[in-house]
Order: structure tokens, then C-alpha cells, then sequence
């Protein structure tokens, strides 16, 4: 609340902090920090007043509340999940249920998702006589723009769609999920929104957090919001289908956890190699992994703290992904990201070079690529400077520390970056032809 | 954090609360609810395990803070408002003043208004040694679209913008504040933007809340957010220019106030009839507008709560405005569904036929339009569905009890709505024709 007319330092300046009390139907400013009405806002009103100008301080708290279930047979008709499962009130659901207003769903699906799923789908619908409209788009990377999101928006409208009651339903991988976030966010400038993730790294990633969006003048993501869904329906038998490229490139996000294994047996329970209790590792995995993103989200749904660690393997990776679209994946160019910052700590002596061998070699043996032509110097320093502007002057570099494990750095210098380049590619440029792009 | 599989009620449910502890460079849940240590989160995530499902759900509050600030003279060089006004930390603002970087800013400016002001803001932005771009723009109603937002939103991206520290800076009237921060609060999911309002009704209405928004098939603010400004920027000079019909427009929001004299003297403080106190008039009376405007809007900044008063004038003007574009101005789509309001509010016996009439006198006394023959019984029918719709059940319909009070009603007949209707056109059609759209 600092002075307005910054000129005048010495101008006499009035402060005042008022509360906001409900009055009737309305709201109105009561003088004082101590204001102990019953109805009272959280918000505050901070007056200030100088010679020259009058100003106001609004400080406003908006509570996002948002559900990220695990369930097991997501379209069995007889479970209610996708229906019913982001309202939380008791009330509200038990109301719901009385009512005999018949429920009305907008969702969008993947084109592909819809091949293998969409009977089932419809299925469940039409068993639990919902009246709904299902729009299957091709939601490609390349298609993942503002105009798709207008397309749908289009489609909402004639829908009739009711945003208080009828949250648009997403089906898909993350760049359906993303589009279809953006297009429920702006349409009545907010409309709740449910995420079903349908491949391995939308599961773990895209499901759990605010972010939506679309690309924008070659840059991924470069428009979007920072909202929430409503809810997020999480099941691991959409993972049968996945493409086993697919499942290497969600695996890139969680490392970390029983990696090998879950990429031999697609994450179904009933996989001939390991048994039975593969589906209790691989939801045991999945969920270590969706419990640790949420720990770094919920505090930091805006991303406002820019010490993030999840952001590892995040600094480059984007400018190469749109650099090369669409022969890499989201993942893939992830993991090339984590496979250079591996070499960088390595330099830094912050890794040895038995565990940067032991990190590589998980990484080749999940499948994912480490190293990429694309990759230059010139395309980090670039990342690193862009990076440097948006986030407050400070690289905030997280480079692994162990396997699974990084740290924030600021300090790493240009020389380095540069040793540890020449020795990634030196290491790894040849070993990586053998699993390009496919 | 009510159950998920709905059908098992009897299915043992594991509740588990945790708060979110920050360890070094990430954050870890803690259980239980009273943990007191210095770095937690005002963040939750509430664990629910039934047999057949996980489910989480987090709660993350947002606090917005953003600034309202009335002074003078914001284009005199000497003036800092315009270009560091939004920033509220003193030490931020000592460290902005000390370092010797250039100060870089985006302006999207109406070009109705650049041609007024145009030079002198380039004056200002020179003697300031601002790095500037500015983009003068016809921001009309028609052109309120997505298509004009990602016109902007190209440039911007050209500009290079550093969404940390420069914020986008929209002047102009609310069709351009609206774009401009819908736009910015795209960019990277969302650049803080600036809002310096330049006629009467951006100034007391878009220039306080939080909403941004364009019109999509044919329908007003049909996509937008719900993002406010860092700051915006009040000077009652910009009105010197703003046509007359306009002056009017602005006031049918301010009905309450020194109505008839600010019309005449436009807000400026040298006006011959009035003498020198008008100025001290003016800004009082947009000052109470605005504080009402503040007092509404921060307890309840993304209008969850439906009861709003604000509404008064809002049921079926947007309706009404798009039927007839561009024929009809906001305020004065406004002031016809308000003068309806009052002749409901007369039916309903919330007015004395004296009451009703002392207010229909006022508005005509403003130069504001009393009735529109495109506002029918038909558009009140549809407005009031879709009302009902998308305001979870209810109409919530503001009707005057005074000149300038209001209280929300939910049951009035459609008995009365009708013979209202039909008094109105009675008393109105005829004297309204003397000054409908010129
Ligand atoms: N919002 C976030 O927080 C977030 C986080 C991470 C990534 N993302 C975004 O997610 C996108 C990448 O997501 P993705 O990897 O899921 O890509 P994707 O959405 O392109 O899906 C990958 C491919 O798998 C197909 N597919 C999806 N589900 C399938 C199934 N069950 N069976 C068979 N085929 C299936 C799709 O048709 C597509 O061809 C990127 O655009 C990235 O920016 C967003
Ligand atoms: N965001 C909000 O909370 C909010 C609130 C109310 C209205 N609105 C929106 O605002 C719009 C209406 O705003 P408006 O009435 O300012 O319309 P407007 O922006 O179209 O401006 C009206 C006219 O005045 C001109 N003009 C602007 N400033 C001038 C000046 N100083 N001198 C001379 N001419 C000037 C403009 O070029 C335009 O022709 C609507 O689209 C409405 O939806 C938004
Ligand atoms: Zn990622
Ligand atoms: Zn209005």
C-alpha cells in the first residue's frame, strides 16, 4: 500500500483498513483490523489517502477446491463416478439423487480414445439415461490451438450447456485435457471442468494440476489458465491401449518409481510376466507419484513459489519439443532435458559417474531417448535466457542430485553447461540413433 | 469429501486430513490438523480410501490483491502512477527506482481516445524513457472478439513481454479494458495488466471488478475471465472528451448520485455554470460509486454469491444490447431494463406511483433512454429462463425500492411481469421516441 504520487515522500498519507460486513443483500466497508461481525468477508479494503490521490488496496481470497480420485471400471454403468463424483456436498448429492431432472453431459473425446472406447462409453450413458452429446475431436499436438478451443466452445454453446450444474467432461490424453480446460474456463468465464486421462503421463501429470492451455505462435502452451477441474477421474484400465511409446513417455515424469516393470506389463493386473499383484505395483507407483505432485500443487496452484522441483526436466524440453513437432514427445523431450541436466550435475560434482551411468541406463532401459541433434548449445542458452526473464532473474536450474531427487541451482556457470554438453554428446549421440524417432 | 462409489454406503471409508509442510525445495503432507510449524501452506488435502477407490481433495486458496487508485493529472510526465502505481511492495518499488534498467510497456489503446491522447502519451513515455509499443486499436463493441484478443495477444508475444514485471497496459473504454485483460490474462496463463478507464462507465464500473471478456456468438461476454488488474489507474480528466451521450451512459450506473449536474459540467473542475467546487462534486460522487462498486465486488471478486445487488439493471439488458447493436449503448441498455424494474417494483407495491415516477423523471432527466421497442415480453420470458438457468434455480431479480435501492426477489409472477409490461409501454413508448438511437 505504499505511497501512489511517488514524488511526494513527504505527502501526509491517511490509512485505513476497513473489513466488508454483510449488510442485508448487500456488502459494506466496517472501519478497523478487529471486526468481529458474524457475517463478515474475509476480504479486506485498505484506504489510503494522500494530497494528490486516493487509493484503494482490494485483497480478495478465492478458494479453489478440486477431487482426484482413483477409481477402478470408470464406465461399468453401475458406478457413478464420471456422473456424480466431483460434488463433494452430501447435500447437494443427495438432492442430486432425489431429483428426477435428467443429467445432461457435454464431453469431448479423443478421436482415438473414442475408437477404443467410445461404445463403451456410450453405453454408460445411455444406461444411466443421461441426455448428452459427445464430441470426438483429433486433439494432436498440432491441433492444439485456440481455434480447436473455439470449435468447441462453439459446440458448448448450442449444447445449451448450464454451467452451475453441468460440468464439461474431457476424455483423453494431456493435449485434450489442456484444450478442453481452457475452452470450460473461458466459457461464461468459468465453467467447471472434469479431466479423465486416458495415457500414462496425463494420468500422473496433466490430471492433477490447474494448468490448461493451447499453443500459440509456435510456443507450447503459450495461452491458457491457471483453473482447476472440478475434478479429476483417474483409471488405470484406459492404459491397456497406450501405445508402448506412450507408456515410456508418461514413465519419463515418475522415473522414480518401478519404472521397468510397469512398462513391460501396460499396468493391467492380469499380465502373464509378473502376476497378479502387477496391478498393486502399478497403482501403488502411479499413486506415489500423483500424491507427490499434489504435495508441490496445493501450495502452489498458481506456480506463483518459482523454486519448483517438479520443474526438472522442464527448462528446455519445451523449446525442443516445439522445435522438432511432432517427431517428439512430450515426455521424450522431457526425459532428453533430464538426461543433459544429469550431465551438467555431474559436472557440477554433484553426481558421480557411477550414478550418472546408473540414471542413464534406467532412462535407455525405459525406452526413452537421451539425447536429440536437436539439442544444441545454442538451444539452451536460449531456454536459459528466456528463462532468466520469467522467472524473476534466477535460472532456478533443478538438477538431480540422485535418482529421483534434484535441487534448485542459480549458480551454474556457461563453462559447464558447455563441458557437460560436449561430454553428453560425445557419451550419448550414438548410443540414441538406435531409438530416434519412430 | 463425500464417498465415490455412491451405490457402497455401507463401504468403510478412511478419512485422512493433511496439511502441507515445506522441506528445503519441496513440500511434504503432514497429518492431522494442527500442525504448527513455520512453514506450512494454507493449503489441505483431505484423503478419502474406500475399497474401491482413492480419492483426494485439495484445497488451495488464491489471494488476489490488486489496486484502485483515483489521482490526477496521470499523463504529466512528472507522475509516476502510470508506470510503477501498481507496484505495492516499498521495497520492490526502491529496488525499481535504484537499478538503471529501462522500463519496457505494452499499451493497447482505443483509437478513438489515441487520437485525443495519443500525444501526450507519447510525450510522457519519452520524457519517462520508457521502451514502449504502443498498439491503437478500434476497440468497438463489434469488434469485442476473440479474433481482436489474439490480434493483441501476436504483438504482444513480438514485444517479448516479461510477464514479471511489465504489465500490459489497456486505455480506453470498458470494450478495450476488457479485451486487453482477457488477452493478458491468457498470456502464459495469465500477465498481470493495468486498466486506465477514459469514459464514465469504464471509470465506476470495468474498471473496479475482476471480469474481463469478448462477445461470442452473439453473446455478450459470452468467454472471459475472472482475472482482476494489478491496478487501474482513475483520472477524471479523460472525461473532457467523452461525448456527451456517453457522459449519460456512465451515469445510468450512478443513478444514485449528483446525476443531472455531472452531466452537464462532464467532470471537469473549470465549467462556468457550476464554478470551481463541481470538480470536488464529480469526483465525490464517482468516489461513493466506486467504494459501492469495491464493497460488492471484493467479498465476492468471481461472483459466486448470486445475490448481488449490482445486478440491478443487468437481467435483460445484455440481451436487449446484443438484439440491437450496435443501436444501444451498455448504460443505456441498463437504464431500460432498470426503468422496467421500477414499473415491476410499482406493481409489485415496493414503489409509490409517485416514487416511480420522481425515478423515470430522473432518467429522462439524464438524456437516458426509458424504454426500447426491441425490449418485448418475449426477450423478458427468455432472459428470465436463462436467468433462472444459470443462477442455480433462482431469479434473483433486483427490484428498486427507492431511487437507488434495491432487493432481490425471487417471486414475482409472470401475472405481474405482464401487466407491468404493458403499463410501460403505455406511460413510455411515446416519450421515448424523442430520444432513441441517434
Ligand atoms: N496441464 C498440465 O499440467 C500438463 C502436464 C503435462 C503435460 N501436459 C500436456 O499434455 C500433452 C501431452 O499429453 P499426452 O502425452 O497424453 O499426449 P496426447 O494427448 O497427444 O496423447 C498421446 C496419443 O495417445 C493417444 N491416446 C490417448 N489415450 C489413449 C488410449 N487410452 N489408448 C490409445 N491411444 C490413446 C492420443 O490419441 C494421442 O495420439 C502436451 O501438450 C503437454 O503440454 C499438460
Ligand atoms: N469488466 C466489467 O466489469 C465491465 C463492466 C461494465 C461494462 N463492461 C463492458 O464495457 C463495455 C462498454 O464500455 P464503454 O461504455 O466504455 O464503451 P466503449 O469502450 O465502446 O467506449 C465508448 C466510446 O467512447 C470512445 N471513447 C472512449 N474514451 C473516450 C474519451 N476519453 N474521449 C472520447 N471518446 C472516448 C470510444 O472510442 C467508443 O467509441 C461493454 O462491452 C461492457 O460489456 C465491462
Ligand atoms: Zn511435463
Ligand atoms: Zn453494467
Amino acid at each position: 500500500m505504499g505511497k501512489v504520487n511517488l514524488e511526494d515522500n513527504d505527502t501526509k498519507e491517511k490509512k485505513t483498513e476497513f473489513s466488508l460486513v454483510r449488510v442485508k443483500d448487500t456488502w459494506k466497508c466496517k472501519r478497523g483490523k478487529k471486526v468481529t461481525a458474524d457475517n463478515v468477508s474475509a476480504a479486506k479494503i485498505y484506504e489510503s489517502v494522500t494530497e494528490n490521490s486516493t487509493s484503494w488496496t482490494v485483497v480478495s481470497p478465492i478458494v479453489f477446491t478440486y477431487k482426484v480420485t482413483e477409481t477402478r471400471d470408470l464406465l461399468e454403468p453401475s458406478n457413478q463416478t464420471l456422473l456424480l463424483g466431483h460434488i463433494s456436498d452430501p447435500q447437494q448429492l443427495e438432492d442430486m439423487k432425489k431429483s428426477n431432472k435428467q443429467i445432461r453431459r457435454f464431453l469431448v473425446v479423443d478421436q482415438e480414445v473414442y475408437k477404443f472406447y467410445g461404445p463403451k462409453l456410450t453405453e454408460y450413458l445411455e444406461a444411466n439415461k443421461v441426455l448428452y452429446k459427445i464430441l470426438a475431436l483429433p486433439t494432436t499436438e498440432e491441433n492444439k490451438s485456440m481455434t480447436m478451443a473455439l470449435k468447441i466452445l462453439e459446440e458448448v454453446n448450442n449444447f445449451s450447456l448450464d454451467r452451475r450444474t453441468e460440468p464439461i467432461i474431457a476424455i483423453g490424453g494431456g493435449v485434450c485435457l489442456d484444450i478442453v480446460g481452457l475452452a470450460a474456463s473461458l466459457y461464461r468465464r468459468r465453467t467447471p471442468y472434469i479431466r479423465v486421462p486416458t495415457t500414462l503421463l496425463s494420468y500422473i501429470d496433466a490430471s492433477v494440476g490447474a494448468k490448461t492451455g493451447v499453443n500459440f505462435a509456435n510456443c507450447k502452451n503459450k495461452l491458457g489458465a491457471y483453473i482447476p477441474p472440478a475434478a479429476a477421474f483417474l483409471d488405470l484400465s484406459f492404459m491397456q491401449t497406450v501405445p508402448r511409446r506412450h507408456i515410456s513417455n508418461g514413465l519419463a515424469e515418475m522415473l522414480k518409481t518401478h519404472g521397468r516393470m510397469l512398462l513391460d506389463t501396460k499396468f493391467q493386473a492380469d499380465n502373464r510376466v509378473y502376476g497378479r499383484n502387477c496391478m498393486q505395483v502399478a497403482s501403488q507407483a502411479t499413486r506415489i507419484a500423483i500424491v507427490n505432485m499434489l504435495e508441490e500443487l496445493a501450495p502452489n496452484l498458481w506456480e506463483d513459489d518459482l523454486n519448483r522441483l517438479v520443474d526438472f526436466g522442464h527448462l528446455i524440453s519445451p523449446a525442443l519439443e516445439m522445435k522438432v513437432l511432432p517427431s517428439l514427445l512430450h515426455g521424450e523431450a522431457v526425459n532428453i532435458d533430464m538426461s543433459y541436466m544429469v550431465y551438467v550435475s555431474k559436472e557440477r560434482g554433484l553426481l558421480t559417474e557411477e550414478e550418472k551411468h546408473r540414471i542413464i541406463n534406467c532412462m535407455v532401459g525405459l525406452e526413452l531417448p537421451v539425447w536429440h541433434e536437436a539439442f544444441t548449445m545454442e538451444l539452451i542458452q536460449k531456454s536459459l535466457q528466456d528463462r532468466l526473464k520469467h522467472s524473476g532473474g534466477l535460472v532456478r536450474m533443478p538438477l538431480p542430485v540422485a535418482l529421483g531427487e534434484a535441487e534448485i541451482s542459480n549458480d551454474t556457470s556457461c563453462e559447464i553447461l558447455h563441458r557437460a554438453y560436449v561430454k553428453w554428446c560425445d557419451e550419448l549421440s550414438v548410443s540414441s540413433d538406435s531409438n530416434s524417432d519412430s
